[in-house]
């Protein structure tokens, strides 16, 4: 058994400490700490588009950013990269994991005191009802900030702001929670796991593989991608159009399919499949994550 | 030739004065006047969520609200109304309007003033390049807010705020345009018209027909539905995944096909459809919109 203690990596990671993406990250260590990869650094960025950055120019080995939430949706940005910051294939995607969003009101003072709440624009669509019966109707106004941790970082400066964010940012910045699982339903965040070394991960039984197309301009075009892995009895885990950007009604499609790409089934349909599009980008094999 | 200038209507808008919304709804308006419905009061909601409101209570006949932009994607609040807002089809599209979008900085004073620059969260992602390189780098920083007018009004106030919002907006809010067209890339919004009177559109030979569809749990359920529009040569203009709120990777698809539901095609096609899938809403068939 090789023994990889003494490897030094890097991950990129959203910041500041006690965001959602931390939380993600920390799962997602947990494993590599399994495989007996301790020494991981995370380094903290404001943006996904930092986090991207940060792996095209190899500042750190690993990227985590949300893909999609159960209750909001595809992260466009996330999608966005995929392409964008990719041309080359200098990225891979080599995880996933799943953290499920459990909401808290923080704040340092009392709740008869709280005259803003503040928040990322994806917390607070989450907590849309939980805002509107429990706050705005005293008269608490709403603010959008760029992160929940954020926002806890805001409520330990101002008596007046509450912050609606993780137990976990509640920890580290000594926050009381005024109020638990604030969200409107329970909802999992997606996130991935982005290495910048090229290299893919092995079969492991149950993978799942992700691609990005863009169609040739002709109707049934679509109907006959899906045909490929429909006659492989491959199943398709997820389907997201996103604009090509080029004009609008114009769209590339992202597709999570069981499987990975070493699997004879998926190669062949990957092929089948290349052969009939403008363009096929393989984003990577990965492990499933467990579901909830 | 029946002439209604006698009705009277009202239209829920997106306010304040001078968002893109109103854009749209002036542009819907024109056409509305040619076919001689000219007494239509607008009236300024917050939010997509209040318009729908509006539009349940039928507070309104008509509401127009963003879909989707040609760079950003579909808007996320908008499909889902479409099914939570709409459980007894109280809600028909009647309409689709495309408006370019074109943002400037506007200001009050002068750009050596600016510390802070305001808008929209979409506004803010389609100018990221400009506000990065021009604002960025010279210390000034980013906040967003619920709309590219209500940013005008903000820099209308104050000196030090400058505004990413519409041509139109700095007439409204008396600002000057201090660069013009400053979005990364062109792009284009598609807002829908919703009636709440239930009646649907007359077919025009130029129509699209939406629907919302929630597929059987088995694998190729997608492929079969799309095999429905394949075979009769139907055209699809848009396929849309949404969650459907009950699991991460359960989904909803939006799609949009060319033709009215009362063309023949059109109409077997979506009873077969039917036959094959857990629910199948129609949302409306309406005219295409021209494109740019």
């Amino acid at each position: 058994d090789e023994v990889r203690c003494d490897e030094y990596m890097k991950i990129g990671v959203l910041g500041p400490e006690g965001t959602f993406s931390e939380t993600a990250a920390l799962l997602w260590l947990k494993r590599m700490k399994a495989e007996n990869i301790a020494n991981v650094e995370r380094q903290y960025y404001d943006t996904i588009f930092d986090v991207s950055e940060s792996l095209v120019r190899k500042e750190v080995d690993y990227g985590i950013v949300p893909i999609e939430n159960s209750l909001e949706g595809s992260v466009g940005e996330t999608l966005d990269l995929l392409l964008n910051k990719n041309k080359k294939g200098e990225m891979q995607i080599v995880g996933e994991v799943l953290v499920p969003i459990k909401i808290c009101l923080l704040s340092r003072g009392s709740f008869a005191k709280i005259r803003t709440v503040v928040s990322h624009p994806h917390a607070l669509a989450q907590c849309n009802r939980f805002i509107r019966e429990r706050l705005q109707l005293r008269g608490v106004k709403v603010k959008s900030v760029d992160s929940t941790a954020g926002a806890a970082k805001l409520a330990q400066e101002i008596d007046a702001i509450a912050a609606l964010a993780s137990e976990e940012a509640a920890k580290k910045y000594n926050l009381s929670i005024l109020a638990e699982n604030v969200q409107d339903q329970e909802s999992v965040t997606r996130f991935i796991v982005l290495s910048s070394s090229g290299s893919s991960t092995q079969p492991t039984g149950r993978d799942k593989t992700s691609v990005l197309i863009y169609l040739k301009d002709r109707p049934g075009a679509l109907y006959d991608v899906l045909g490929e892995f429909a006659q492989r009895g491959i199943n398709l885990t997820k389907l997201e159009s996103r604009p090509s950007k080029r004009a609008l009604g114009d769209y590339m499609f992202h597709i999570d399919c069981e499987g990975h790409i070493e699997d004879e089934e998926v190669k062949e349909t990957l092929k089948a499949i290349e052969r009939k599009v403008a363009m096929l980008k393989i984003l990577g094999s990965y492990p499933m994550a467990i579901s909830f």
